[in-house]
């Protein structure tokens, strides 16, 4: 089994002024292509810290990747710190210093020595070439162990891990796949489920794993298996093993979780030559964003509408005025309403809409915070849900925006 | 100065399954009592790692938070490997155990054996009560160092964070403060920054550390001191610095803090009870959702649109089609339009609009991915600008968005 250590630096993640997004896409891909992640780490800007943690890296896995460190600044201190390790003297990378010096030039920003000394690095590296930014990735071979430096960038971070960190760790070491799929409950508590299915799980081979993943009124199940010695007969075992617990919990299972379900419905919709339209109102363009950040919407996605105030309710999609005084912004006729006036006005073949109190304030007794009505119109009919969508705002506008999309599903796949 | 590792405990964040914001919120609120967080960890349910990382963690630092791993179900094995740790036995606690029952009963839950095993707690630790769930947190001491035990649901940890463990180090310890202060500059990139601050930079007192955090179009400057022997004294030093820094790049300072620019867009129309609208081609909903993201943002956002298709550029917005078509969807004349149409059909005081090409298909020579028109529109006049935004997608819709809102607060702050 090929194990990494994922190391990311800098004192903004120490004080919590930042989320470590990095960390959890470069486990992705790791995982995807059969490499373990055994540890996680995330220290400060400190060459001796740097230092101590690769040298504890090194010693339990093959694979070892650092994010971040690598700005033209002086706490910048990551490429210094490698060089040190790696015995390794500074030198300038012709073709890094050409590409820093273009991508500022489009700027209009002038090519300073600071900038210059992005284009060094340690003389045994590789240069991963960064195309998106001026901090080239590195990577390290030494025996068994590979070591990459990637800057902290997300995307710049994102693109080196896809375009060049995973096919050469593809081609350097010999992997097996892990498999993970998870099955999604609902309506069961943890405990009960855990009774339920106590003789199921006490027969799982002992090659696979199980993992309770509880939420609110979901608990995720998820089986794993690790280093597969044949990836298809590790797939079908699995399939079998979730079969089996099908027949013993069939009506509390609401699906499988890979694909993100807007994918699915992006999919669905590219597909079939069909439209999109969005109005929202708690939910505040948040699925507007999720179908526009995938490559492709532009072909279903014809127009969202945030309507925050009544006004903008009635106005831009003639939801009728005299119904949101009698049963207020936060009901079902309105959210129909809402719904079947961005299919009418955008001539899309299907709609979402949401309205609700995304809270802090705004609640009422009869309608608490967390209320949210989600409508879907389709060319033959519209339909109406209210889902209690949490407490916090950020949480409440998650939610209402995946319940939403998943009810848009279901209409497609009926 | 007494610092803490964090230990976060679930293959789920190994695999990259979930993205842990629980050592986030531990982080910010160690940091604000003082406390130093040197380490972040996040490990698999496995007892001999656990137990390693605790015995290294326990080496460097005085103060160990642990999440995770304390779910009814058999793969919940931190309360365990604590027990051995500490060399105590479980027992259960009384209180713990009729108030799962209570909890359970309000849901309609039978009190089953693993319900009844949450209740188990060392021997030797103080059991931190938890409200909001059914695991209960834990305290141990063992001479100058603490190790705390908390449920890994945000929502329990949260809270058992802030009402108990937090006042339980600061009466354990004598803390002396840490400091961070941020400030934030637009419009200068981070070399060119470094290279214009450069004698200040060289100039800070040893004990005050300088970061840049650079994001698209904004770098912001930390400077943090830690252990401070007098708080008072310690921030009106970095007040100070900040005020020479001021007096160096007097354009390029936007804010202060982590306050985003548009949460001083917010604060700016909320105080004069202006409104604003916004219509979005390429952010794709990106804008309307990060301001609508505000808790109070209802009382000025009235409505965003995300007119992706020509004929909802129009029949939305009242673009004119033949300029759509003259010009072209990314031209000047439709950001415009888009801008002025949103403020038209909202009644807002201002309108944001922005019109680009996000990619990765649909650029050409002329109009490369990456271009993208941004107009706002206030109630006097209407600008616009060309912004070259990247290459990527996701980079694309963030740093448009970004420009936008800057955009917008220009003209407010004008």
């Amino acid at each position: 089994m090929i194990t990494a250590t994922i190391i990311t630096i800098g004192d903004e993640i120490l004080i919590g002024q930042i989320v470590d997004t990095n960390s959890v896409s470069i486990a992705k891909q790791l995982n995807a292509a059969g490499i373990t992640v055994t540890e996680k780490l995330s220290i400060g800007d400190n060459a001796e810290q740097i230092e101590a943690a690769l040298g504890r890296a090194h010693q339990q896995s093959q694979v070892v990747i650092i994010t971040g460190g690598l700005g033209p600044t002086k706490d910048d201190i990551t490429k210094h710190t490698l060089a040190r390790i790696f015995s390794s003297s500074l030198v300038e990378n012709k073709a890094v210093a050409e590409h820093v010096e273009r991508m500022l030039a489009v700027r209009g920003i002038a090519f300073n020595a600071l900038n210059r000394s992005q284009a060094l690095v340690p003389e045994c590296c590789t240069v991963l070439f960064n195309h998106h930014g001026t901090a080239p990735g590195m990577w390290f071979e030494q025996r068994e162990h590979v070591t990459i430096s990637l800057p902290g960038v997300p995307f710049e971070m994102e693109h080196l891990m896809e375009d060049e960190v995973m096919p050469r760790l593809k081609s350097y070491y010999s992997l097996r796949a892990n498999i993970h799929r998870t099955m999604i409950t609902s309506g069961i508590a943890e405990s009960i489920l855990a009774e339920r299915i106590a003789e199921w799980e006490d027969a799982l081979p002992a090659d696979v794993k199980l993992a309770y993943l509880p939420s609110p009124n979901i608990v995720r199940l998820r089986l794993s298996t690790y280093d597969c010695e044949d990836e298809t007969v590790a797939r079908q075992q699995i399939e079998q093993l979730f079969k089996k617990l099908y027949k013993i919990i069939p009506d509390n299972i609401v699906g499988y979780e890979d694909a993100s379900v807007q994918q699915l419905v992006h999919q669905l919709l590219t597909e079939r030559g069909q439209t999109l339209a969005v109005a929202e109102s708690c939910t505040g363009g948040t699925i507007a964003s999720r179908f526009t950040a995938m490559a492709g919407s532009s072909a279903y996605f014809l127009a969202g509408v945030v309507v925050y105030a009544n006004e903008a309710k009635r106005d831009i999609l003639g939801v009728n005025y005299d119904d949101i005084m009698r049963y207020g912004a936060v009901s079902e006729q309105v959210a129909r309403q809402m719904a079947e006036g961005a299919r009418r006005i955008t001539g899309a073949d299907y709609a979402i809409a949401t309205t609700g109190i995304a809270g802090p304030t705004g609640g009422s007794a009869e309608k608490p915070v967390g209320t949210v009505w989600i409508a879907v119109a389709t060319p033959t009919h519209t339909i109406a849900m209210m889902r209690p969508s949490g407490t916090d705002r950020g949480q409440i506008v998650n939610r209402a925006s995946a319940y939403a999309i998943e009810m848009l599903y279901k209409e497609l796949k009926k």
